[in-house]
This record gives structure tokens, sequence and C-alpha cells, in this order.
């Protein structure tokens, strides 16, 4: 058993770990003989408590990358673009859905394998979004993957034992030791990942606000630079966009009402909102390509105008084993579910809590309170009202599609407490707050 | 399982604990449903780091002693008075062998419930010292134990499981997850043990130097400070001697050798360090009673002088099984064992680490590496030399007793860092240091 007293005294003290003592830790946390469960979250608290710098966060970073199996891509063209895009989660935020089709549309040279989670706590999943699709699969062979990334050039893929095992350990340890929120464990968390992807360009969509899991600016802040650190050392170029989560973003939120989202996004008639931010981001991922942001912004237009952003999501979802006669039946059904319209009990300007709002999505069946529970494709949420809009009294805030009128009742109670109704003005938060680039 | 998340999370961010929370803290360690370890220590771990004010340490100490089964004197005289000694260890420190039955022999009102460790690291056990006296028992029963100290007014007991439970389940914790250095669980751990025995009195032997636990002066200032206010709060009177431990206590130390030094001690032909620590401790305890100094002091001369203290030794050993006549044989043969002078290599004046001279104890056979390492009564050092003395090349510094030369040979390597000699002179530090009285 590693025993990892010295690193912890070490840490109490605080002082630095040696890039030695970072990967000895990790490495032994998949071996056949790791340390103690108890040793691990002594460090971990010591860890939050004391910090680490940049050079720590990096060495950490790379030795949680290095715990697994990082993508090599032999046999692809010598131009080939790695990209992707990581979004640190809130409700109503399916934009890899139609980012990731309207990007290689417009770019032969850009390739974009991307690693997505699953739905826990109050925000949604990309997986179980894609899943939602009948017969699509996440989880593929990793023969299959490579296979299928070398002929679409995209890949939806779940994390896999090989991506980073070394995160999978600690974060549940950490979710159950409080040893979450720190800087330099959540850029590991999150950079140990997507840096298994052996990428040339990363996208950040940094949340903030209400429904943000940093809900405060100096946090997203300081997330952000010791982030841009990390990249900068791993040779990755990125961008970090810090994007409004103080209300959902777009019309809808749950997981195949998301699909249908997408479809109108690439078809030009999604919501304001989250078509602006595909745009933008689209834009910003051709751009680091090597072409200019004008002649980005008439291809991403011309893509959608001509059907072959379209096209081109059809043809990733049929290659992982999406039935599209089946879906178009299930989206055109989602609108027959039993629906209840949630209204303004007063007239005034609305706030919302959006970690509340996605709980009472959970709680009427699209997301999960323990990892065993099954998500329920159809139900989901419209979305009428966003903070700062001005209501009257008895006006629509949400309507709320559902199964099971007991799970409408626990979602309704949740509600109560999700909008507030204010007689002063809200204020709108831009929906992009504050872009980094390096 | 209890889940200590929130209390975690409070304690993370710099936050008080109530008494409510940790007493259902400290419940759920012997509860059915413990927390599971990783979260105990992760608890611990933001204690270390943000500490715990006099208040929550009372919280805590109280609800660690209520864990178990303080004492109940039921059917003891009205006079009664309890009081107790405790040190925070060392090397050769068997005070509390001399000092029991010295005070016993003065007073008729006191009563002296002493509970005693074993050995672990470095430092001696008052348990083990005992416990090499042929026939002698500390591990006895609740019912006889009230049975003895009613009769004897005296009893050594080894912790029982009825005795500050939850100490030893963090402690065990604390040992493995670089939590043990840290002021208020210090107190506690120390004080929930003292307190459950009920007492009217405790006098605190807190070493400092390099063979205390606590080797820097401002910590032991602190943990003085800290032990007086919930100590204050708990109504029972103290003092706190802070004692020299910059070089080992007395003559002699390993087991049978500091029962025969206690022997020396009790017949007034003691060294004098050892001497004068017990004697002036016997004082303080009986001045604690009412007494007044003189008082104290020509009633310890006349009982040493009388053999009344040497006889109430015997009486409290006889009473917990001890064999005297074996043990009159026994420590007649101390001297017949092999053993091993080791001299000063140059001249100059000595300065001892004594952690390392305890350590080089434990490797001779005195103490244990491990829980489980049986310790071995007749091996031990006479100490030729301490810290400040001035010596010539050649001169004797340490005799070592020892029964195995493997293991006199691991001795001596760990003693050739454990004396240093240098041309400059090395202050002797005053046996008393500093007293603090509430």
């Amino acid at each position: 058993m590693t025993n990892l007293l010295p690193l912890i005294l070490k840490k109490r003290e605080g002082g630095k770990l040696s890039q030695d003592e970072i990967f000895g830790f990790i490495q032994s946390l998949t071996s056949k003989s790791p340390p103690p469960d108890y040793q691990v979250s002594a460090l971990l608290a010591f860890i939050v408590a004391q910090g680490m710098d940049s050079e720590e966060t990096y060495f950490l970073t790379d030795a949680m990358k290095n715990s697994g199996k990082p993508f090599r891509y032999s046999g692809f063209p010598k131009s080939a673009f790695f990209v992707d895009k990581h979004s640190t989660g809130g409700v109503g935020d399916k934009i890899t859905l139609p980012l990731v089709p309207l990007v290689l549309a417009c770019s032969d040279r850009v390739y974009y394998p991307t690693i997505a989670g699953r739905a826990l706590g109050h925000t949604g999943g990309t997986v179980d979004k894609l899943e939602s699709i009948p017969g699509f699969k996440c989880g593929i062979e990793t023969s299959k993957f490579y296979r299928l990334l070398k002929k679409n050039r995209g890949c939806f893929l779940s994390q896999t034992k090989d991506i980073a095992p070394a995160d999978r350990v600690l974060y549940h340890l950490r979710d159950v030791t409080g040893t979450v929120s720190s800087i330099p464990l959540i850029t590991a968390s999150i950079l140990s990942k997507k840096l298994s992807e052996s990428l040339h360009y990363l996208l950040i969509d940094l949340k903030i606000g209400s429904g943000a899991f940093l809900p405060r600016r100096e946090d997203c802040e300081a997330l952000s630079q010791r982030m841009l650190k990390v990249l900068s050392r791993s040779g990755v170029s990125a961008e970090i966009c810090m994007t409004n989560m103080d209300t959902p973003l777009g019309r809808y939120s749950g997981n195949l009402w998301e699909v249908l989202e997408s479809f109108q996004i690439l078809k030009g008639e999604g919501p304001q909102d989250s078509t602006r931010l595909t745009l933008n981001f689209a834009e910003r991922q051709l751009v680091a390509t090597g072409m200019s942001a004008s002649q980005a912004q008439s291809l991403i237009q011309s893509k959608i105008k001509d059907g072959s952003a379209l096209k081109m999501f059809e043809a990733l979802l049929e290659a992982q084993g999406a039935k599209l006669k089946l879906l178009d039946r299930a989206l055109k059904s989602l609108s027959q579910l039993k629906s209840f319209t949630f209204t303004a009990k007063t007239a005034g300007f609305v706030r919302i809590d959006v970690t509340s709002l996605g709980l009472a999505l959970v709680e009427v069946g699209a997301g999960r309170k323990t990892k065993a529970d099954k998500v329920d494709s159809l139900v989901g949420f419209e979305h009428l009202a966003a903070t700062g809009d001005r209501v009257e009294s008895g006006q629509p805030l949400l309507k709320i599609f559902y199964r099971d009128s007991k799970r409408l009742k626990a979602c309704l109670k949740i509600l109560e407490s999700t909008f507030q109704l204010s007689s002063e003005t809200q204020s709108k938060s831009p929906l992009i707050a504050k872009e980094y680039k390096q």
C-alpha cells in the first residue's frame, strides 16, 4: 500500500510538491497497491487549504492525463487540426451538439474528437442528450473511435477507463469529502481529460452565475488564469469564454428537447442566445485553424443555409447508430407529452436561480439524483421567461413536459423557490461576459 | 452511515462548529453507522488547517470524554480528593511510579486513579514499565479498579474501551494522515482521557526540547494556554509545568531499569533530577489538597525517610499482582546483563538529540516499532552524560544493557548521530522551564 504521509505532511506545512511526488501519488491511485482513501482525502484537504502553484497544477494535470492512454493519431492527414470544446455545464447547454457538425462542415482540416459526460447534479450531460436519440451510442471501442474519427472527422465518446482514470478515482472521493472547490484540483480534473484528446486547440466555455458550478466571478477568473497557464505549458492553444448561466440557455432543456433545439439551430431556426453562442464558438474554432474571421462567418452562414451543417450532424449521428426516422418521429411526438404551465404569481422582474431550476428538471425525470438513476429522454422544460424579463401576474414562466404527476408535483415544489419576482429591475448579464486567449 | 460533508464544508470555509455538530460527529465515531474514514480524515485535515477556537476545543474534549464512561466515585469518602498527573512523554520519564505512592503516603485525603499508556515511537510508556514487574497487571476490570482504588487510594490502569473510545478511533487515523500536530486535537486527546477520571486536580508535565513531541517553546505555550482554558471550563483545577526534555531524565531508561530508579527515589537514593521533579510534583499535588508548602515539604521528607512511601509503592504493586520477591531478584540481576559502553570520539560539550536516543532505546528492545512488537523488560540505558556536560575524548557517554548483539549494532548505528560534541558551550536548560496555574 502506497504511503502518502510524507506528501501530506509537506502540503500541510504549505510546501510545494515535486514532479516526482505528484507523479508517484497519481500513479499509485490506479496501481495494484493504491494508498488508503483516508490518506488521499487528507492530502486533498490540505491541497484545498494550502493551494498548489501553477507548476504543481501542471504536473498534476499531466500525471492525471498519463494515468490513462492519451489519443494517438496515426494514419491521420498531416494537415489534420484537432479541436474540442469543454463546457463547465449548466441548464439548457446543448451547444456541443450543433457546434461539432457546424465546424466540421466549414473546414475539411478540422477533426473533432469530443469526450462527453453524463448528467449529475443540476447540470445536464451531453452523453444523455445524444443517447436520447434512438439507437445512438457514445460508449464505443477505441478502435471503432479511431475508425469513425478518421472517416467522419468527428466522434462523440463517453469517458472510458483509458481516459485519465486517476481523475475518476479522485473525483469520487472529492465529491464526498468537500474537496471539490479548489482551483488546482478543478483545473487538473478538466484538463487531464481534455488533454487526453491530444488537441491543437481547446475552447472552454466557463459558465458564470446562479447555475454555474463556480457562481462567483473572482473564482472563474482565477480558474481561467490557471487553466491558461497549464494549457500554455502543455502546448495547446486555447480560448476561454465566460458565458452567462444566470438564466437557462436556449428555448428548451431536457434531453430530447435539446436535440430538437440543436436541429433548429443547424436549420437557422434556433433561439437567439443558443444560436449566437454556437456561431460564436464555431467562428473561434475556425479562426484557430488559420481562417480569417470574415471567411469563417460567411462559411458558417452558407453551411447552415445550404443544409450541409445539418447533413453533417445526421451523418455523425448515423455513424454512431442513430435511427434518424425513429428520431424524427420522436421529435414530432414531443409536444404531445402532458404539459403544465408554471405562471408568475405576481408581476415583476424575473430572477432565476438556475441551480434550483436544474434540480427541478432532475425531479421531473430529465437527470439523475444518483448514478444508478435512469434518465427520461422525453421530459423537459420550455423556458418562457429569462432573468431580467419583466412579466405580468399570471404570465407563463415555464412549460413543463412531464410523464408522471407525482414527479410533476415534486418538480413544482422546487420551482416555488426557483423564480423570484421583484419590483426592482434585474440586470441582464451579457451572453459572453469575458474572453481569454493564449 | 453518518455523512460529515456539512461539517467538512463548514470547517473548510473557516467556520466554527457548534456544540451539536461536534457531539454528533464524535458520537458517530463509535456508533453502529460511523462515517467513512475518508470523511473523518478530511474533516481532521481542515481542522488542522483552519484551527478551532477554545470553545470548540472544549466541546470536542467534552464529547470525546462522553464517548466513554467517565469514572463515578460512589461510596468514596466525602473528603476524597482525586488527583492525577499527565506527562507528554520522553526518555527516562518514570516520575509517575514514585510520585503516586509518595503523594498517597503524605495525605489520607488523596485518591490517585491514573490511566497510563504504552510505549510507542521514541517515548516510553508507564504501563510497560509497570508490567516489567513480575506478575503486575494494568489491565483490570472496572469493578476491580473501583475496589482497589477504594482500598489503596491508588491504582494504575491501562486504557480500556470505556475511556474516551472516540479518542482511540481518531488517534489511529491522525497517526497515518498527518493530522497529529494541532493544538485543539492534541488538547482534546489528552484531556478527554484525563477528564474521564473525574478529577479535582490535574498536574500536566509538558515536556519541551529535543525529546518532546512538541519540541518548540511557542507550540508548548499555545498548547498550555488552550489546555488551561478547557480545564477551567471543565471545573478542574490544574497546573502545567514545562519541563526539560533536552536531555534524558534520571539515571536510567528502559523498563525495569526505570522501576529500579523509582525504588531509589523512594529510598532517597535517586539521581538529582528525577528526584527533584518527583518531590516538586508531590509538593504541588499536596498543596492542591489545601496543605501549606512547608507542611508538604516536611511530610515528603519524613515519608521517604521512614520508609512509608516505599511501603506504599510495594502495597500498590502487590495489589495489582506484583511478586515482590521475584522483582527483587530481577532488579539485582539487571547489572549482570551484557553491556557496552558508548564513548565520546572527541572532547567537547555534549548535546543529545533525545528523540534519536529514544529510538536507539527502541532498537535495543525497550520499546515498540509497531503495536505488535514485544517489549524487552531488561534492556536499557544508563545515562552517563547530559546535554551541556563537558567531556573528554574516550569518556563514557552511555552504558547500553543489551541481550542481542544484532540489536546492539542497530542501536549503535542510531547513536552515531545522537550525541553531538561541540567546542562551544551548550546551555543547560532548567529542569522546570515554566509553570502555569489556574
